[in-house]
């Protein structure tokens, strides 16, 4: 494996670091994972997107969330036999076996992922197309959302598919039987979420408004 | 959707609490990144695991790592055509789109995902080997790994398959075409860490000593 | 040229090392900030002095921070017209050319700049009142500082006057008009620091308690 | 000073970890340090570009260099009166408080600064000739290197400009009278280096063959 190599060492000292100041204040609360096993309270399932940082814009420590990241923050419908689904056997683990009390999908603004379900869905990026495209083919996930999308310019239209893969995905988490199980007994409930990277905003899906609405207060001054 | 409902009010109270304090005092940061678009060094593949959190261990920001989480850290071999592979979509999204310059594979210990696979391997497990335990088949993947493990007592032989998790996702990474042209080009290294979650530990793969070994120094007293 | 000679070699030896170890390391990333140009996230204005060390004290690796370093870590007022000026210069280049999110100023003590400047206020260092002192005319930039000064004894006002460098360079900072749009616009945010070499500390520029206040915690035992 | 903010989060946990490790490591050197006064061995003098580590390269550790660092890596000529001259300060400082026996001009590939000198000097940056240019005037300091460039491609021109940074410079220092009284006592010598970022080389300035020649060894396989 000639292209494997050790650590940068400008990581190395930043892990040495983390270990003498944060581990040194935690140790004994990361021991107790350990020997406890863990048991978070909700499951997030967010995008790769290197802007999108789930436990910081929830002040999140270790063993709080069970943390699902693909490209686009999508959930494939439920499909039984057959294929290796990483995003669905990380649901039913999180469902299943540690029982979190939240499932929260995370979309956000200016995800690339959309951008080119988008270009792929109007014609524009035939690359996408391709049966080879493993992100094309990922991306097939949210033609559903692509077709309900209302009429507009471009910009407007992308935002809407951002905030429809949040939809999408909530929509096909409740096709799995384990899912549909824990909601009913009231033992589960889904929430969905959209960022705004550059101005720190956060919209959760309101069932009542059947929409997206601000959470919390204006910004500071 | 009637198991959707808003954000939970404790949420709400933190993020308001990072949006008055780290968001602002990053705003002008992050509105780059929203503007120039992600520039992320690295791509980091690690487990959903709550206990796991690798931009804490790593002092990271918003921009930094590209980051893919599943179950137990596992990237399957190349297969062209057919099925929604979220993990190869984030792969070829990071190498090809991205141009990150690593791909590091972050195991840990204590993993339930390689646990089960274990069991299942040594026939523990029957309901991981139902066709429709999404768990079980996310976790043949690692089925190579368990074949090779040295003779030994379960708890030497568990932690033995934790650390091949991570090996055999190098190997199958180095499968991708787009990831072999840019290993071999100079563009792209790899690099695989093993962590542990109770002491903090943290283990690099050392291609010339052929072994994982320690990072860095020995804990604080 | 007579006086230039070869690198000596302590230091080819040194720089050998560097490039079998961590250059190779990370060779890919040298290549794509390279091919893709740097993009960093903050501006550092410190003191040419060889006991701070602005990468080593934040971690960073190549890529991070655009570094410009004079004596006493100062910033002239703005000048339209006329003059060499390198400071304005890198100022004018992060800030419209780069687009940093941050411009950090990390003032230290035992500055021997600050030190002549209050000697020079004093009117105990007539060497560096003549017109043909750079030293002197570059620390007359330090001058208003010296006017604010409380009463008190020498050490107490030096070590003010230290941090008074910090806040005058924000203040001429803020002279630029680049800088007055950047931050009009919340794109760009100012930071001031000092460090203390002996200990290790680092306090930072609280606009709300209008005092540099200690960063993080107190010392390991 | 309404632009003016804490220091950001990430750069506060760094920094701790610093203190942590590092610091403790280092602490009774760093003490002496700050009791003893600074004794560098060397004055750098390097470009501001966050892609130039010289402390990595040369494994260099507080205490050892004395560094300034501007757009370009640029020494003007000596003025006597008039200005305030931060690089003729720092250079000042150096050679007759500090008693540096090296002084060192480190160039670099891809400079953004030379570019910029380059497209003006071919009439290609009219925005760059305009009086309230910082970084067109603090350039002109190179138009000299640019009058000898041999004929060629762009891409070998503004490579030999690069270069040609590191001659001016040396050039220059020699007029300021300090730097002359010095070299001939044989207390002070000077050196020039120029780095390819993306490739990790690094050339020193050989008086002897009249050119740039390669230090130390060929990379590793």
């Amino acid at each position: 494996m000639g292209a494997v190599r050790p650590l940068p060492d400008y990581l190395v000292r930043r892990y040495q670091g983390w270990k003498a100041t944060t581990y040194a204040d935690n140790r004994a609360w990361y021991r107790r994972l350990a020997e406890d096993g863990q048991h978070p309270r909700a499951m997030i399932i967010s995008c790769c997107d290197s802007r999108v940082h789930v436990t910081s814009i929830f002040g999140a420590d270790q063993g709080e969330f069970f943390i699902h990241r693909n490209i686009a923050n999508l959930v494939p419908p439920y499909e039984s036999g057959g294929g290796q689904h990483g995003t669905s056997a990380a649901i039913e683990y999180a469902v299943t076996s540690l029982k979190v009390a939240h499932v929260i999908v995370l979309g956000h603004s200016i995800c690339g992922g959309v951008q080119g379900c988008y270009d792929m869905c109007e014609g524009r990026a035939p690359e996408l197309e391709a049966s080879t495209s493993f992100v094309g083919r990922w991306m097939d996930i949210l033609r559903p959302g692509y077709q309900r999308l209302p009429a507009g310019d471009d910009a407007a239209r992308v935002r809407a598919l951002e905030k429809a893969a949040v939809l999408v995905s909530l929509e096909n988490l409740q096709t799995f039987p384990f899912v549909e199980t824990a909601t009913a007994a009231g033992d589960l409930t889904l929430h969905g979420l959209w960022t705004d990277i550059a101005e720190g905003g956060l919209e959760t899906w309101d069932p009542a408004a059947g929409d997206f609405v601000p959470v919390g207060r204006s910004s500071p001054p």
